[in-house]
């Protein structure tokens, strides 16, 4: 299905970031690029957008980004971008024979939307419209937002003053070519040039259905404000991750947003940072190893901090869609050298006050049950979700056992941190043995 | 599809390995055991057994099995046992309206015969017999065979003592109620009690389609040479595993399959064949661990011995058809542990003999390169397979990792063993995050 986006216009409201509107970064990914990555996501690879104002520059970029995402962007142009969007729609009335999707090149919005209002089609003459019902999110801006109202599952009305309204227009549609001869009408009958226009002349006649989002991520970026807006809502997306440990959920996930709020406006790749996190454990194992206490502290803090780091690789990867399956194994693979390496670290740090070999076989025991949580990780859950259950109780992952060496180093008492996680992690591993005996 | 399965005769030929024939055991598992779990393998599961010759044994071993396999199984009594075994098939014929497969009870035969069989229906009046065209296959017994003419795709003859032939009866049919009017016209008319009777009569008729089990594995097995034959086969099954390693290709495997040989005939589970792998490591690693040359060869012959019979958890398994997700877990999780307390013990009879830290170093290093090689091969073979291509060089595996333990304990050079499998083992993982980062 071809996706028609509209980049004509002018974003005066947004000169002091950028001086031109689609090209305004969020999160240092361009508003036109993320509308094109989140549709590429929801399944759609074949795109004209219609350029206006300083449109060369648009084009431009939009011939870099085709080659990055190797997707078909075709342009059209619009040198009227003065007049309402409407007659930017028109222009690209000769590509679009058939069902096509339409967004607008200032309009972010959750994938799944787009992914799902494809699978849809529309009769014949009528258009479908994605419409927020929850009227009182706090991403819209009230003031500037189209109103619907919507009445048995169809858009009966559509304004920017409308009252009363139980919706927002979300920007996003579901077209028919039926759409270029309504504003074709409204133009030459009232000289209407806007997409409202047509739209609202279609709804009039009960042809526009109604596409509920269900309260999904949608913002209209108009002015900074909005960007503002935007910017924490897309970090905000970051936290449910479903597999985050308590320490991660609590401790670790809200610092680690904070720190990919700056680091996405940087040029660095989730990989490098899942690399800066090794160093920095590798280090803090170092610091361990000197043997005394301010070292032991130095390094506990530097490991909390490498833990911390390490999740801002999957948050960049999300942020600016980079993700990867390379990306997730090379970070996995970086986390069990640390690990191993910070508990070689602070084994070191005992046994150089304390000569005793027993401190080496705690050490070693407590390296080798990390390793093994790790290692029947994958397959104890993946049989858990063969077995469609959940797993029980608190899940002691990396972020509870990096916890653990810090709070032992902290505390002075490294040795007994080594017993508690020789102890915790070889214990649980022999818990998943019997669980996956007992369900086989 | 319901299964008919002929187990009424006497088996004379095979009385001094038992009394009743369905029940003599091929490598600790009963001939007729063997059928129906080859038969529920190729994913049928309502079974008809016609028995005889001391019936009532036949039926509660039967119904034993019935409740370990968790199947169907009726049983049909042929008094007459005395007499040809086509009247053991008609006396199931009011069970069987439909299209069925028809085995012996003593043919043993690869599941994918079966499997590959009932997916081809046979038109109306026909029967599908699957044959044996590798006339000069040595499992076949000459003197006894039946053999078969195959003109065209059909069966155009069958008989003993045939000539000349082009195939072989290998007992497998799927059959559709023809065959009992068949069988009871050449019963009547020529006093013909036999199977081969009734086929005969249908093979004369062009209504037996032969179907080319393409050189896959089936014996029947008549008398104390065949059960002979039929162990070797199903013990030379076990060497085509396709990840094993070059030291589990040419040495493990060939010993562990004789050890297996006998291991199949004792009542011992995969699982507990696992731990005593395990504990046998454990024993090396402790024998490592006490410092002089002695016992650090006879740690190496241990941890060797150890390894090979790691295989036979995995055969026992496949020849007593006790394959399970879980048992291939655990076995994995023991082979980590086992693996890291090896080398421990051989790092700690190197600190022993040299109390230079960096020694431990090295142990560590040669500790954590072998777990990732283990933690990255699952991911690493996963993603060649994504990208349907084979790994290129010698798989350095568990096999491997303990030969060279072997060998180092054996020449007394523990710590350049150490240090080997410490550069091998970490060269790989890097070599395998660089080949995952060229591809991805």
């Amino acid at each position: 299905m071809k996706c028609l986006i509209v980049a004509a216009g002018k974003g005066s409201r947004l000169w002091q970031r950028g001086d031109v509107k689609p090209l305004v970064p969020i999160l240092g990914i361009p508003l036109i690029e993320r509308v094109i990555r989140s549709a590429v996501e929801a399944g759609l690879d074949d795109f004209y957008v219609v350029s206006g104002y300083r449109g060369e520059r648009v084009r431009t970029f939009l011939d870099g980004l085709a080659r990055r995402c190797r997707v078909k962007i075709t342009h059209v142009i619009n040198e009227a971008w003065e007049q309402g969007n409407g007659l930017s729609v028109l222009k690209a009335r000769k590509y679009l024979n058939e069902h096509f999707v339409l967004l607008m090149a200032d309009h972010l919005f959750d994938p799944s939307i787009v992914h799902e209002l494809i699978r849809q089609p529309p009769n014949d003459g009528e258009i479908l419209l994605a419409v927020d019902s929850y009227t009182s999110s706090p991403l819209v801006d009230m003031k500037d937002v189209t109103r619907v109202k919507i009445v048995d599952g169809r858009v009966s009305d559509i304004g920017k003053g409308l009252m009363p309204f139980n919706g927002f227009d979300t920007g996003i549609f579901l077209c028919t070519p039926p759409l270029f001869e309504a504003l074709e009408h409204v133009m030459s009958e009232d000289g209407d040039t806007s997409l409202s226009g047509g739209v609202h002349y279609l709804a009039a006649r009960g042809r526009v259905k109604a596409f509920d989002i269900g309260g999904r991520f949608w913002i209209d970026v108009d002015d900074p404000n909005a960007i503002d807006k935007a910017e924490r809502s897309l970090l905000a997306r970051l936290r449910g991750k479903q597999n985050d440990g308590p320490v991660s959920r609590y401790l670790n996930r809200p610092l680690s947003i904070n720190i990919s709020r700056y680091l996405a406006r940087l040029p660095v790749t989730p990989n490098q940072i899942s690399l800066a996190s090794f160093f920095c454990s590798v280090l803090a194992a170092k610091l361990f190893a000197l043997g005394n206490y301010l070292a032991l502290t130095a390094g506990g803090f530097l490991a909390q901090f490498a833990s911390i780091i390490d999740g801002c690789d999957g948050e960049i990867a999300r942020l600016k869609f980079q993700e990867s399956k390379f990306g997730g194994w090379f970070d996995a693979v970086l986390d069990r050298y640390a690990d191993a390496f910070l508990l070689l670290g602070l084994t070191w740090h005992v046994y150089t006050n304390n000569t005793n070999k027993f401190v080496v076989f705690i050490g070693f025991m407590a390296i080798i049950g990390s390793f093994m949580l790790s290692y029947t990780a994958d397959k104890y859950d993946s049989l858990m979700r063969s077995l469609t259950r959940s797993p029980r109780g608190i899940r002691i992952g990396r972020d509870v056992r990096v916890f653990l060496v810090f709070l032992g180093a902290l505390l002075n008492q490294p040795l007994p941190t080594l017993v508690i996680i020789a102890v915790l992690m070889n214990g649980e591993v022999i818990r998943r043995i019997f669980v996956c005996r007992e369900q086989h």
